[in-house]
């Protein structure tokens, strides 16, 4: 009996661990969004700002002040090279307990850093998450810490949940809540909570395409394994969903939807230009799925999006950039088949520039094998309005005489 | 004397713009940000996340809001490629009367799409940031439009100091609020504020190293015009202060330190990776000033940051992430001259690895006239933790018997 409530999300659990956090989390700001989708009011819960750039440390805290005295003489262990790390780490400390977090060797040096600050002892394990992962189990049995699940664990679910509570007081009339989902973590403790509470509010879940596995479980009505997954939001990037997030999806989840990476990036770039925030992929997939129409019935509605975490490495974000750019029209690379003869680039230049285009990059290449020896292609970077512009400009070109060929 | 107080700033027109405001703004996050600098308690008023990603709406609503019928049937001009064009823009939709804003035709796509969308005409004047203001007065005089001025104007100037109020509601016992300095309508209408409700708090102004022309001024006793300004700060790249703002800075500011691009870079980046908040350069100066040491006594203090906008080209966000890293250690090249023979890049490759660095570009250079045939330069790219990284990395090297060369 004492097991079944220890492993069971209540709403007293939620509201306790509400009451906990308070020591250590920020009550992050629910912003207003107009322009993101035009028909809907849409809203970003904004948990990117929380603590430690992600709403983790509200799962690992939660859990680590619950530990017992025993538990917590022996320390914590985990496994993550991304947010629950660091979550767990500053969660330790402020408990004034010791923590380990096990990492892949392969992890960014800037997640690394991070883990240490927040206090965390580090240990590199060779090889991928799984071996990491061993080595954490290896360890926890070897030396008695207590493992601290990403996801699967009622506390660590409780604690999440208490992101339902803040969006029903700081929005008390939503209608639809959209929130992302990796192992079910979060979504498990946001549904259970707002379904208690609000059972009119639809709450939708966003996967990433190429890491589905709550989407393919719940289809198939059992938990399922997917052989591999890939994605730019790693932390989503998640194998086989947990038990007890699986149950509670299954119960209190209205749908669940996926989007691409390149719906992603596109979302990363549309929050970081139109709202002035960094998002992760794994906390812009709410709002990748708004901007690709796939959730259902929202035109007049309130409708929130969890955005769940900014850690995002800096190098991978200027890729992001880059592709969110070429993905939503604002640039593109034309390549042109020229005779090699003077005043051609002078002319597709002036030709570009009437158009309103802005040239950022010029290549020619005249070693292709295809070509005549005198010819060459003209491969030309530019700035553009969206679509519509890129057409026109290739079709001035065109009008003028020149083979555009890409 | 109708004029002289319709010329003046009081607290009264304070709270009153205050009021005005509520329609269209929001009560921006303050923000606690223990990281920025250890010892000293740093909050960021985030007023990137504002209404149009600027404080700018706050001046330019509250302005046009107090015209008259008569003036308000005219419509109203302004002169920005910046936050003011889609302050205005916005400002003048919402009051429903028709804007015109003129740009240089050099100004970024992304701005010109911007103020569109907030409702303005644009008119594209060919030239630069004098010309397009020159246009503007023009038109005014022609068409008898209402002319917003950016910074010198008591309506403008009492708009922004609403922040003032915000700030001291927020974070009462602020001992200290540092603001960036342009033409100076920010820091006027803050330094008022604040100074007349608790004059004990201390009010700093920041600017760019290249455009410090209130520093330049107060400095020598009278508004001085700058011959040229350079920065990448472009929303306080300013050459004269306005007369207004001179005499209130004068009067209510502790003092004006100045800041490198460098450290405006540097700034940005850490806004980015430490607190998931998009900056312009012009809202960093003052969490660069921070960063930089340059404000005094401020350990164990309640500093207040105010972060004033949001708006940059995600071009030169790119590039200015790049320099930001390298500036802070975390990315390096470095040059090995090399005898052109097998297995040398293994080797430096593996001395690399093995003090974990991460290399993410090589490139072999045998061309320069200045070496042996048979040598060559090797140039590698890596991510390193630090500039005590760097070192240990280049002396492995040394040790081993190359010669790094940068």
């Amino acid at each position: 009996m004492e097991n079944e409530t220890k492993n069971t999300v209540t709403l007293d659990k939620v509201y306790k661990a509400s009451r906990v956090l308070k020591e250590v989390i920020r009550e992050t700001d629910m912003i207003y969004a107009p322009n993101l989708r035009p028909g809907a009011n849409i809203y970003l819960k904004t948990e990117n700002l929380q603590v430690t750039g992600s709403f983790k440390i509200r799962g690992s805290y939660f859990k680590i002040s619950q530990l017992s005295d025993e538990e917590k003489a022996h320390g914590v262990i985990a496994c993550s090279a991304g947010n629950h790390a660091q979550g767990v780490a500053l969660a330790a400390t402020r408990c004034k307990i010791k923590s380990l977090i096990c990492l892949p060797d392969g992890a960014p040096i800037s997640k690394v850093e991070a883990t240490k600050r927040y206090g965390a002892d580090v240990c590199l394990v060779k090889g991928v998450y799984d071996d990491a992962y061993n080595k954490a189990i290896e360890l926890r049995d070897e030396k008695g810490y207590c493992f601290i699940h990403p996801f699967d664990d009622s506390d660590v679910i409780a604690g999440q949940g208490t992101i339902g509570l803040e969006i029903l007081n700081q929005l008390p009339n939503a209608d639809v809540v959209v929130v992302p989902i990796g192992g079910g973590g979060l979504i498990a403790g946001v549904a259970y909570t707002i379904k208690q509470i609000n059972p009119g509010c639809k709450v939708y879940g966003i996967q990433a395409s190429g890491a589905a596995c709550m989407e393919q479980s719940i289809r198939n009505g059992k938990i399922e394994t997917l052989s591999n997954v890939q994605t730019i939001a790693d932390g989503i990037k998640v194998k086989t969903p947990g038990n007890l997030t699986y149950d509670l999806v299954s119960k209190y989840v209205d749908g669940i939807f996926t989007v691409s990476d390149d719906e992603i990036a596109l979302a990363i770039l549309t929050l970081l230009e139109q709202q002035k925030l960094i998002s992760e992929g794994a906390g812009a997939v709410p709002v990748a799925a708004i901007l690709a129409g796939k959730i259902p019935d929202i035109d007049g509605k309130n409708v929130c999006c969890l955005v769940s975490g900014g850690n995002i490495d800096v190098t991978i974000l200027s890729r992001v950039i880059e592709r969110g750019l070429k993905m939503s029209g604002r640039t593109t690379n034309i390549t042109i088949a020229l005779s090699d003869k003077p005043g051609q680039l002078s002319e597709v230049s002036s030709i570009i520039a009437s158009m309103g285009g802005n040239v950022t990059s010029v290549n020619y290449d005249s070693t292709d094998l295809d070509m005549n020896i005198t010819d060459c292609y003209l491969r030309i970077g530019m700035e553009t309005r969206d679509y519509a512009h890129i057409v026109a400009i290739k079709k001035a070109l065109i009008d003028k005489g020149f083979e555009v060929t890409d």
